[in-house]
């Protein structure tokens, strides 16, 4: 007997035992059989390069709360139903919207030079003349939490440290303080404004946004981020003397904008309450076209849940597609999650595609999924697409599905390659020249492997993570 | 009798034949020895770095014809002197000098989209409020010239023809007229205003400036250039239907604005009034902070005639350094060309460094001097630099000397590895981390060995052409 067999003879067993009927299940061979061609005919599928082609072309940027995301989400419905998607609809919630304004800087002494910055999302105006001041630089974050209370007073911060570049991505977790509390740290030591080198491991005169998070007991100081070539800069003149800066940021906020989580299924055939829940975000920050961030992501999803609804038989459980609406500015998790509190124990497993548009080279799945022969099954079938699984369980899935997993729903991590990403990252540059269809082809075959064995299985994450010590 | 020692004895024959004495030649062994020490001692110096960091991080952007430009000669004049240079000095001359304002534009249908375009130099302003007009879009510039006159009426030009990437820079040459041309072209066929891809090899949201030249018989109409990915945008949607684009241009123009061609000699021991001119620009477009082009030109012949400064026994010629002040205005190779008019036959040979950052990774000698004892010396001695000789003959030196060659001044070509020149070039990327130190050590390490041997030798390249037939 095979693994796979005594795996579904066990969930068979499991599940006649929970009270539920399987209806038609597949036989493992067919079933790992038709799991294997899904992924080899994702290779050659171009609607996921087609759809994220056609997003950043027709609508470009859709910075949640503004009439370009109300476009995108109106188009993404069109393209679920024109695929073939189910119970197509959007579900509406609201969020402070903040829109980008003028963004300027100079160093306007020792010699006057133009500098490249871009408000950081949730960074306050400066005055409408904007603030001029000397800047007290630090090469490191660690740096300027180690300056005294006070000894910032009047001055503009500037924190020059740079970003490691890493296939998985976490030189950005471990930068990720210096955008989002650095203002308010450097505010709670006197400073007027808070300048960083961007997060991103490129050195190109394109500064990466991204959102800041005040502190409700520090002052509001306005932020920005230095294209890297720019903090070098600062770096070097800063070593020579004092060095005066000039910054105008404009931006404003909207209160109480809309948006949507836009949705798709594929409903199960034989227990379509069981959800394996698949998404990316439509949003995107403003300043590029929001291709690898996360036109991929969507389009990822949308082509590998798009073949498994042309298989002549479709998998026991619903597959769900959410486009989230607000990632960049951390609102549509939360939304979908308490939009959906009632439903969360019908969620099978939950995964985003939120990491550019390279190849994914491994999967981290629920606790205790890896050497289950789930995990084994899934090993076997994209080894031949160039990924393979990782044994560590995956700790996050995305920043949408975050507060899904805090209410108990199992995650999964397709990691993509990312060596590159924050080249691009939340600058002007991503845009989708910046795709590889190819790479995008064999995310979309690991994905619809995954998705369609989730599907069509009877897995439980849920009973294999180990007991808590 | 060696080559060397043949070439030498021809030499000063020649030289005694006519009625020039020669001091305390260099024994042949010893001038071979004194390059090939050069050239080693030139690989480990970061004066020339340190010259291209100090001007990039000190003035920065230096356009022709402004203030930026006018500290930038103080501060080179300052560097020559105290690196030992003689007869330190800057020779003015006035140019039109144009300064860029805003820049802008906008797709307004189908729907509303940002465009990253910068202004090319020379351009006329659109109005106050900008342009608006739909786009006629051409894949080729020979298809913009297939259009007839009046096809254009109204309508905002835009060529998307890619620029093919080499290492000797020939794709430049060969789109040029896109840019120079192209606005009065589309102009002589109605159109109100030019957008063309920028010339460069890049995918960056990064256009690329650069002159234009207008025709006097055709209308000025403003002229930008798109980012490349903006230019890939329009050619999607182009296809697709209708565009409608706003453009805002407010560049100025100052009549009479003053410049300099900064000079320095090292002056010749025996024959100083025997010239080898070598020369880089001094000037920059304002986007960047003019690292790759030109400060890279500058510090390198800057490096190499410094080292020759230092050796022991200065070479009999004397050793020019000109850092030219509006090559990119195409001012300054003339002003300099007049103003020594009555001194074009003691200029033996003229080189100009303007081609990036890179390693040379041949040399073009002027015609007839391959196949010499001094072309076949400086292949020896170059080689383990990593550079040899081109048999061709150099066809051009610089748009600095261009019109000393047209006088009859020979020139030299020592070509620098271009492959990705063209990805910063003129953009505001082109800053000082695009620039490998120890490859910009070997463009002086070859500089220096060409320059030590043209002016410690006797070489005569005018006597080595071969009769026009």
């Amino acid at each position: 007997m095979g693994k796979m067999l005594r795996f579904l003879v066990a969930a068979v067993a499991l599940a006649v035992s929970a009270g539920v009927m399987i209806a038609d299940p597949l036989p493992p061979s067919s079933l790992i059989a038709t799991a294997s061609s899904l992924g080899q005919s994702a290779l050659g599928d171009p609607s996921a390069f087609n759809f994220v082609e056609s997003l950043t072309t027709e609508i470009g940027q859709r910075l949640a709360g503004t009439e370009a995301h109300r476009r995108a989400v109106a188009w993404a419905e069109s393209k679920l139903t024109a695929a073939g998607f189910e119970n197509v609809h959007s579900e509406p919630f609201t969020l402070t919207a903040w829109i980008r304004g003028a963004e300027s800087a100079e160093i306007v002494g020792p010699v006057p030079q133009h500098l490249v910055v871009t408000a950081l999302g949730g960074s306050v105006a400066t005055d409408a003349n904007g603030i001029e001041a000397e800047i007290s630089l630090f090469r490191t974050y660690d740096d300027l939490l180690a300056a005294a209370p006070g000894s910032l007073n009047g001055k503009i911060a500037v924190v020059t440290q740079r970003m490691v570049r890493a296939q998985d991505g976490s030189g950005y977790g471990a930068a990720n303080p210096i955008r989002r509390r650095g203002p308010s740290e450097a505010a709670k030591r006197g400073a007027v404004a808070y300048l960083l080198r961007s997060l991103g491991t490129d050195n190109h005169r394109l500064p990466h946004t991204g959102a800041l998070s005040y502190e409700d007991s520090a002052q509001r100081i306005p932020a920005a981020a230095l294209a890297v070539p720019d903090a070098d800069q600062l770096e070097r003149l800063a070593a020579q003397g004092p060095v005066r800066i000039r910054l105008l940021l404009t931006p404003t906020v909207r209160e109480s904008a809309p948006s949507w989580n836009v949705v798709g299924e594929i409903k199960g055939g034989a227990r379509p309450d069981e959800i394996v829940l698949v998404g990316g975000h439509l949003d995107s920050w403003d300043l590029g076209t929001g291709a690898t961030d996360d036109g991929a992501g969507v389009a990822i999803v949308f082509g590998a849940a798009r073949l498994i609804a042309r298989l002549p038989q479709r998998p026991s459980r619903t597959i769900r597609v959410v486009l989230f609406g607000a990632e960049e500015m951390n609102f549509s998790g939360a939304a979908y999650a308490k939009a959906h509190e009632g439903e969360t124990g019908k969620i099978v497993v939950a995964g985003e595609a939120d990491f550019g548009a390279r190849n994914v080279y491994s999967v981290q799945l629920p606790s205790g999924a890896a050497t289950n022969d789930f995990g084994r099954t899934l090993d076997r079938i994209i080894a031949p697409l160039g990924a393979n699984l990782d044994r560590r369980p995956a700790l996050g899935g995305g920043d949408d599905i975050r507060d899904l997993q805090t209410a108990g729903v199992p995650v999964v991590s397709l990691r993509q390659d990312g060596l590159d990403y924050f080249d691009t990252h939340h600058t002007a540059d991503d845009t989708l020249d910046k795709i590889d269809p190819k790479q995008l082809a064999q995310a979309v075959a690991v994905w619809s492997v995954f998705t369609y064995l989730a599907a069509a299985s009877d897995v439980d994450f849920r009973s294999l993570a180990p007991a808590v010590k």
